[in-house]
């Protein structure tokens, strides 16, 4: 290939290979044929197959919260910001399960297999929703002892929506109905008691 | 075998057979051959592999429901009881998963496969968690505007920590005090406003 051998261009590779191969099949050097490199090349950039698979989760689990970072930061209140923020967790991973499924299980493999890429994603999102508890009581507007608690309660508490391990149920047409009766009953436990 | 034939015996032989050839590979063939019957006498039963799979299954999850029945029913205020309810249901799937994972494992394909039975059976743990918050409604103690609406709702924010498909995060020592605080959430959630 004539175009400089890139770190983004090896990892859009490695998920074309690894949606065909899967990811027990993957090796560096099919990901070099398809670049047509010597695997050499890929190794330069990651220097293990565990290390391309963990940077290949990375951008995909990154891509999932790049949108969340968005809602969590914007405007309105606390309620309005961490009930988009669930929605669109819940609903940016519903569709990819939809409309891609053969990716998502792919990715659901690929996740199984980096551990602390995915406990540190996880850690972030929870993050993410503790922070706009934090906001909400600074303002007033929410109760909570521990906002970094409760940030992962509400991810831990929605994980039927959102989690990959429940995409079987998503099927599920009163889906859409129970997601907003567990946020009700979430955002009613945060809010003040008068 | 010299006993009479019975529905419990033929139950406690595919269990057995399940455990040690899986659902895919098990036949009932199989199950009478291990209880020395022919195949007949086992289908004057259960008239099908899926009867007798869903039959296996349903035994499974009453044995689940039975000790939470009792917690539903028992004394106390409705938060003691509805707290005691989620415990024990995560109590008990954790049990079994980190006890036996070989019959965890060979139950969560079983139930994979008999979707109607384990519906059913989501359904009875709804109701007996909704019943509970009536209960708590009923005195004064807790506010719901429709208490089986919550009460599927108490069901699905506790998933990560009863449903089999998070068994692999149930190793995670933080995972008694975060169900703690989702139960706290929920149940801040649950009490009325004054």
């Amino acid at each position: 290939m004539a175009e400089p051998l890139t770190r983004e261009g090896i990892l859009d590779s490695a998920e074309q290979v690894l949606r065909r191969y899967g990811p027990a099949k993957t090796t560096v050097v099919d990901v070099a044929r398809a670049l047509e490199v010597s695997h050499g090349s890929v190794y330069r950039h990651f220097p293990s197959k565990a290390a391309l698979r963990d940077a290949v989760t990375q951008r995909w689990l990154d891509r999932i919260s790049a949108p969340l970072a968005e809602v969590a930061a914007g405007s309105g209140s606390a309620e309005e910001r961490l009930r988009a923020w669930v929605r669109t967790l819940a609903g940016t991973k519903q569709g990819i399960a939809r409309e891609d499924p053969e990716l998502f299980a792919t990715f659901r493999r690929v996740t199984d297999e980096a551990g602390e890429v995915v406990a540190a994603h996880v850690g972030h999102l929870a993050g993410q929703a503790g922070r706009i508890v934090a906001d909400g009581v600074a303002s007033g507007e929410l109760a909570a002892v521990d906002p970094v608690v409760a940030g992962r309660a509400v991810l831990q508490a929605t994980a039927l929506f959102h989690h990959p391990a429940h995409a079987d149920e998503w099927g599920d047409p009163l889906l859409a109905d129970q997601m907003e009766a567990v946020l009700d009953l979430l955002l009613d436990g945060l809010r003040p008691r008068r």
